[in-house]
């Protein structure tokens, strides 16, 4: 069995792990969707596609940004206070953090991938065309970037589950 | 100071309401939904709108309906164990349950909000019209759904935090 102070430094390392990659991946999915822009040319006539022309993939790339500085906020008083030991207060902030900033990631996603599958697959319905036919590129950018966002979600949710668990533990 | 017994009572009581009022919103939200239909005629031609043609309204539908489910599978479970006090492991169970419950509401609301958004607005950029002002009924309708989804996601967020402090509490 593991000793206290041993499982304290693992609980540190995983944590510090997570967090530093959740603000990579959230930093890559920030910079493909802002860096995703492509001229199209359909019949002889030019359009520009930017990822700030749908509001669905500016909120995407607002709700990235602020999850990256509240996981790098996190993570720096991780740093300060994590090594002296939380007390169950912090615990359950840091549960509330991780919760909200990852229903926020999520709910970007969600959003970003609706409108991204009518970009793809149009509504023939509401009569909205497909677009990705002619924008390869972009979409493939934007595809990638919600592929980063994901894995930005997943590792806010283990960090979430994890953070209510260790808030139950320091209680004990 | 409030006895046990008495907190644990006032604790199964707020679980039920909530649970129940939960139950309530997601069923309105489907209902809402699944309704949501109306003929427009434009320039002398008459079109078709509904839920199901756009498939995040059909997402929010199915996602509510299973958020459902699992809620009244939840208080039944509650009504059964509930009374004799559950474990802790019960209620880390419970945590996730109402944890990816509410994960599962809210990507469907982001889903059909971001959608809907663009049928009100439109998107010029893409070329993608606006449908709302022709479809007012099935437009009010698709919004009055989201509201109770939002209801909802509020609730599952409550019971969520609130599992989390109760795993706790029954460690100690």
């Amino acid at each position: 069995m593991e000793s206290p102070l041993k499982t304290q430094k693992h609980h540190f390392g995983v944590q510090v792990l997570l967090r530093t990659v959740a603000i990579g991946t959230t930093m890559a999915a920030i910079w493909l969707m802002m860096t995703s822009k492509e001229i199209a040319i359909v019949f002889g006539l030019s359009f520009e596609a930017k990822y700030s022309y749908m509001p669905a993939f500016k909120f995407y790339a607002c709700a990235n940004g602020i999850a990256c500085a509240f996981i790098a906020a996190s993570l720096l008083l991780f740093f300060i206070f994590g090594r002296i030991g939380l007390s169950p207060t912090c615990f359950f902030i840091l549960f509330l953090h991780d919760l909200f900033t990852m229903l926020l990631v999520l709910s970007s996603i969600s959003a970003a991938t609706a409108v991204g599958l009518v970009g793809r697959n149009g509504n023939s319905h509401a009569g909205w065309m497909p677009i990705c036919d002619n924008l390869t590129k972009f979409c493939f950018r934007v595809t990638l970037s919600t592929v980063f966002g994901c894995i930005s979600f997943i590792l806010l949710l283990v960090l979430t589950i994890m953070a209510a668990n260790k808030y139950r533990q320091i209680s004990v």
